[in-house]
């Protein structure tokens, strides 16, 4: 029997099934990660309903939602995995997830570069290109810079993931460090469009608004540095 | 006879009347500030046209549109002011427009401040408020502080534009950096709200996408730098 | 009858007499300000002893030394003020302190992009003065935007300060700001100098190397921050 | 005969021979990087003077130096190379000087993270380890992660420098990113010193000192976003 809610759920008004964390024991003193169990809630089952589609910044081509759950029934055979073993396989794919936020952040970060590249050449002021213009090109060699950088990290997390290896330690490194050059570079590459840069139809524009997430999902950058801060020895 | 366009007018959908500026002379080589004159046009007039409404990041409560002007007859009564002498008109009143844009974007700054200290006091991480970490309470300090250095700054314009010596130099700097101030800020701030500050039914969401065209409209960042070096005796 | 020692005593070696705070009395353990007393040394005081001179980044002109003291015996008459009201006292001046520090900050921030532009002027790069090209009018335009900042959050203090009304949480925001804009500023008017920028005949990078103390003394920036954080509000 | 001087020539004191790049022959109009050679003078020739040793921020271990030639007869077969092929011969091996700066700059980053943690974890603020505090906590985090991005793209063009394949743009990014990492980190992890981070016996102190110079020799960073802005197909 299951009760409560989960807020902001992506794709949450599509799914047919949802997969709840949910607690089916006391947490001990001493392991306060157990009592976790995963669950799986057919979007049919009495009790169950989703609430009203959240309004975003960006990220337009997707639902957030809040799922709400009152009294409903679950089978034992639709538990997923082990008993009281839900926090371990979370864990287990959060450098994974987090690997996958980098990828689509360096990816924007590139794209960023390539659109305010292609507005700049195009876009003339007083007779010129922007693209002349030295503040354009050095805007442009920072944010390419920022992207190469976060580039050769996002390339050494992806090897590691290849070999099984990637830490909890190094994907916080990579996370944090590649949604601030998304951040960091989406903005100034939106400058450089001007006020186009404010018109949703141009993909800037989308760039900008879905971005602002990146820093906070998947754990954010302030969770990412306590992660990091664990790993330096520092007096607790 | 008045043809062409122009982009980005915000409130054009729902004016009676708009102020055009256009050319109705030739520029001279040795002064191309010349030539161009303010006309009324009435949205009722033919050959007036209202294009489609441009999406925007934020400023949802604003219309901007682009308007098109195709043989539209204006008589000779309805020129507002001087002929040719409409470029002086603007450049008057742009330190104002400028002073206008640093007090909303103080003010949007102050704004996020206070909301992101309520969010924090009332919001609780492991047992303890969020306002109760030394991160929120540093990232709140400097923020307050970076507001007070910019209400400063604008306490200063405002009094210099009440004795109407505001020049367009200082209007420049103010503009440069309230609006600045007010991107850092709210960033800063909206990441202190995580994913409630993604949310547009949470102030700081709207305060955040209402905050990128500061920097842009009334002169971007980059015109402001321009004009603010224009002061400095630097070689041609 | 005085022991023990203190490091960082700016002018400590040319002072003929020292204050000192000192314990006279236990803490109270609801006042822990209390039992703190001014005490007047002479330098030929029998154990009285100055350390050698440390060796600083930059400050050159300062001598900055420890001072220990060694069963140094002082008189009643030798005492400043109350007996255990020492850190009412020193409390009492810190804002002034604070003031006087931002009044140097701002000072040098604002020589700093004369000696760049002056500079600027002057270098040629590829047959033109460095000052003609757009990154150099950008970096001192954004420069001598923050020094604006900056001298109207200073011109605010000073005022208040002339009526007696500088309180500690406006000092903290105005050393916390201003010394900040002073590190950036003279760090990126160095740069405009180039490999001169390093050669410490040249005053930039003298006013370099002397800035980075600004930061840290009469109370770093992350004290002031401590500071304006209590002021807002926030749960403890 | 060779006639000229050179600024800021590292080593210059203690060297035994010094290679020189002159002019030999006249630029033409079309390949601005002909006519010049590379000699070899020996510090005992006429009319080679070294003169006074150029005081620097840091870097103290070095001397700098100017040399001056006034009438100083070169024998043909000391030049080294072909004559007029100076230039080809310098940039050939740019790459790998910016390289070698990089190594040196992630290197510096790095320590100062080191010297930092050790610090805090020793250096006791109101009664706990400075490590303890949050702002501490992240302050490292954020350095940390900046130097492993550093570290990255360093281990990227390693092995790119290994199989011959480092080539001028991705050496400028790579000077370009890790020395500005190295400035930031260094900056910060000295605020954690409080004003022992500024006496010189501290090594934080001289990694701060000597980090000023990274973003200036082998090609200023605005040199470095210059190539870099070449790469990047915009509008001349």
């Amino acid at each position: 029997m299951l009760d409560g809610g989960k807020t902001f759920i992506t794709g949450g008004r599509n799914a047919d099934r949802v997969l709840v964390v949910c607690r089916t024991g006391t947490a001990d003193a001493d392991d306060r990660r157990g009592g976790l169990s995963i669950l799986v809630v057919d979007n049919t089952s009495p009790g169950f309903t989703v609430g009203r589609t959240l309004e975003k910044i960006g990220l337009h081509a997707q639902d957030t939602v809040e799922l709400s759950f009152s009294g409903v029934r679950v089978p034992v055979e639709d538990r997923l995995g082990e008993e009281g073993a839900a926090f371990g396989y979370l864990a287990h794919n959060l450098p994974q997830e987090r690997l996958t936020i980098a990828v689509a952040a360096v990816a924007a970060a590139a794209r960023a570069v390539e659109l305010a590249t292609g507005y700049a050449n195009e876009r003339r002021i007083f007779g010129a290109p922007l693209a002349t213009f030295q503040n354009s090109k050095f805007v442009l060699a920072e944010c390419a810079t920022e992207v190469a950088a976060a580039q050769a990290m996002l390339d050494q997390a992806l090897a590691a993931h290849d070999r099984g290896e990637l830490d909890a330690v190094d994907a916080a490194k990579l996370k944090l460090f590649t949604t601030e050059v998304q951040a960091r570079v989406v903005d100034r590459c939106l400058q450089l469009h001007g006020g186009y840069g404010y018109i949703t139809e141009y993909p800037i524009a989308r760039l900008y608004a879905d971005a602002r997430i990146s820093r906070i999902y998947g754990g954010t950058s302030e969770v990412m540095k306590t992660i990091v801060a664990k790993s330096l020895d520092l007096a607790r």
